[in-house]
């Protein structure tokens, strides 16, 4: 007889695996768990044999089970908040009246230089406390709000001990080259040399698992960026990009000649780049959330995306300034609403495809072999998880194999 | 000395009154509740002598006290969901091949007429809940998705028995007009009498608060609005209805011209319609989840309603169709980001200005003589609740002097 630590039945498995059905649909399904990882995922009929007296077994009624999901972009390490001058756009002021009231990106780097690693966990950890109470077992948090040594160092230590003390699984990505900080004014060029030192020293101390740039008119140049790259490259680390979000300077395809992860908003990507992106695997990962808050009007070429079979992740980008909503799930009906994906593509873009996104292949789908994360749901079908917004279906969460507790 | 049930103090209290400062803000504040009332909100320092020994305090420590929240406008009574309709939708089906599915209102109606009283009960409960968790103590619940004498009334009594039995006070809007049954196809003017009749027996069972129609091309002409409304006038029952939200038939006019409570959605307006609502104090009722969900492009005359002083409130719209959101403070954020209301504006969307589209004169700011209805959040400003979205900040909820259970 097969040993399982757990065993989940009837269940409806969204496997998210491509087995010719939409979202992999396996009816009447088991679920087997073995030190954190799947056993096996598959039909009822095709479970091993076990012993039944010493194996837990839920049975979930019909529920949908699908794989924990991934946000696959995400800045939630920060202090501060950005209300007030949320506030005063609305009542009219103009970026100069804001700036010139502390306001804008130095703001959250003022507030998160100055935040201790305690507060900055905490804070932290509500974020991701929101987040798990969806469903979501893998999060990547960027740095980006020091851009300094000692305060990036410092928003990567709280990452990793947040990987070590909180269930979700973190991804740590070094987003030196988000900003110009104040101390650097009219010295970008110098700034980059900076971030390639910053990021010698920050990998050796094992802090970080892939390196970001905001490749933009207002952020980085593809020179710059370039820089970036050859250094992580250099030191063997993966590549992405903010890119392409508020015009199109060509970073998702830099991002493709250095075979990176992914290229991110990505609003304003021709043709050309998609082909780059598809050619290299590069995935593109969607922020609908900034999208809505700032009132784009240019849509991501999501018909190219689909042509070219780009994969698409649907991410947070959970952040103070331009997205400040740490729900997964609202992401996936604005990827529906306003991206008009179709429900399948946004929950791939939550799992199998954000798994892509971050390098990850032991996550993203249920199946032999990968890790045993996954989400029971009292819904009728996954589609409903896109629909509909508010009322929690999430009614058991399983990370690395161990039940969570859930917000009621 | 004074006798209070209880004292909170160390608050900031949001009195939403007129007081001369930005969301009535009273800093070092205090409330004091007896019999489920408000007895004293104010500075710290006017609050009458009580016995310390036998009265319950509670320190909130400088967090934000606001009143409870009012979502003047839902039709969470309903079984049944439309997920597949959505998903149909985004795989490119038709309006006509959507129908052909059973999909549209008539599959809400058919689920709705089916469900017993305790199935409707309990996922009318789960959607209350959330709401609660979010700081919302009043809810208006409309039927509309029985259309016939027994299911309408089934939906009311419903409504009833949430009033009963859950915390959130409830306003039950009969909305027999809302959409014309299959049954009669082509018979409308038939069907606005069957609605007459209707209200005169459901008014009689006390289960109408108030009278609502969907005043459109797709719904029903004004004359026929006219006529529901009358019989709601014979009744002594106070209108509303849902106005001008794809073309501009004069509804908001009509609701105005038999002094009713509110005109909703109302994207459509022109200033003749805004300047009638102002001259008879009807609330304007803004849903901008409506608008999101439907990627409506026509935004409401925001700025003619604040040149005449019409009051804005903002609400949910809660249905499965065309707003399956369950979050008021998702709409607060719509309020601000899609319509460009300022955070106070849309907060006294919620709470005094819902409270005067409910006609209810009991609730909606704090003050000596109002319900105890209340909630403490963990913010350093009330525009955070409109600024960001998923971390819960509501640390407390009182509604009707009792402390609620809140999740985690
Ligand atoms: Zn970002
Ligand atoms: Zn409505």
């Amino acid at each position: 007889m097969t040993e399982f630590d757990a065993v989940w039945l009837n269940a409806q498995l969204a496997t998210m695996t491509e087995n010719g059905q939409p979202y992999g649909t396996i009816s009447d399904g088991a679920i087997a768990v073995k030190d954190g990882l799947i056993a096996y995922a598959g039909p009822k009929a095709g479970l091993p044999a076990f012993d039944a007296l010493s194996t837990p077994l839920y049975d979930v009624a019909g529920q949908w089970v699908l794989p924990g999901l991934i946000d696959c972009h995400t800045h939630l390490v920060y202090a501060g908040n950005r209300a007030n001058e949320f506030e005063m756009r609305l009542q009219g002021a103009t970026y100069q009246e804001i700036a010139a009231a502390g306001g804008g990106i130095a703001s959250t780097v003022r507030a998160t230089r100055e935040a201790s690693h305690e507060h900055l966990f905490t804070l932290a950890k509500d974020r991701l406390n929101a987040l798990q109470n969806e469903g979501v077992t893998t999060v990547e948090i960027k740095s980006g709000y020091g851009l300094d040594l000692a305060s990036e160092q410092k928003m990567l230590e709280v990452a990793a001990l947040l990987d070590e003390h909180h269930p979700i699984s973190i991804q740590k990505t070094f987003l030196g080259a988000h900003a110009l900080p104040v101390e650097y004014k009219d010295k970008a060029d110098a700034y980059i040399e900076q971030v390639c030192q910053m990021l010698a020293v920050l990998q050796q101390q094992g802090l970080v698992d892939a390196v970001d740039v905001f490749c933009e008119g207002i952020g980085f140049s593809i020179a710059q960026s370039r820089k970036v790259f050859a250094a992580a490259q250099d030191l063997g680390l993966p590549v992405k990009a903010h890119a392409e979000q508020l015009s199109n300077l060509g970073g998702s395809a830099l991002v493709a000649e250095f075979s990176g992860l992914s290229a991110d908003h990505i609003e304003f990507l021709d043709e050309a780049g998609v082909a780059a992106m598809a050619k290299a695997g590069t995935v593109a990962v969607l922020l609908p959330g900034a999208y809505y808050f700032l009132r784009e009007t240019q849509l991501p070429p999501i018909a190219l995306l689909r042509q070219y079979q780009v994969p698409m992740a649907i991410a947070s980008d959970l952040n103070p300034g331009t997205s400040p909503f740490c729900s997964l799930q609202l992401m996936l009906n604005m990827a529906c609403t306003l991206f008009r994906l179709t429900p399948e593509e946004a929950l791939l873009g939550v799992t199998r495809h954000a798994a892509n996104a971050l390098g990850l292949n032991d996550r993203g789908v249920l199946a032999a072999g990968m890790r045993a994360d996954f989400g029971c749901y009292a819904i009728s079908q996954p589609a409903e998880l896109c629909y509909q917004f508010g009322v929690k279906s999430l009614r058991q969460l399983v990370i690395g194999g161990k039940l969570c507790r859930l917000a009621v």
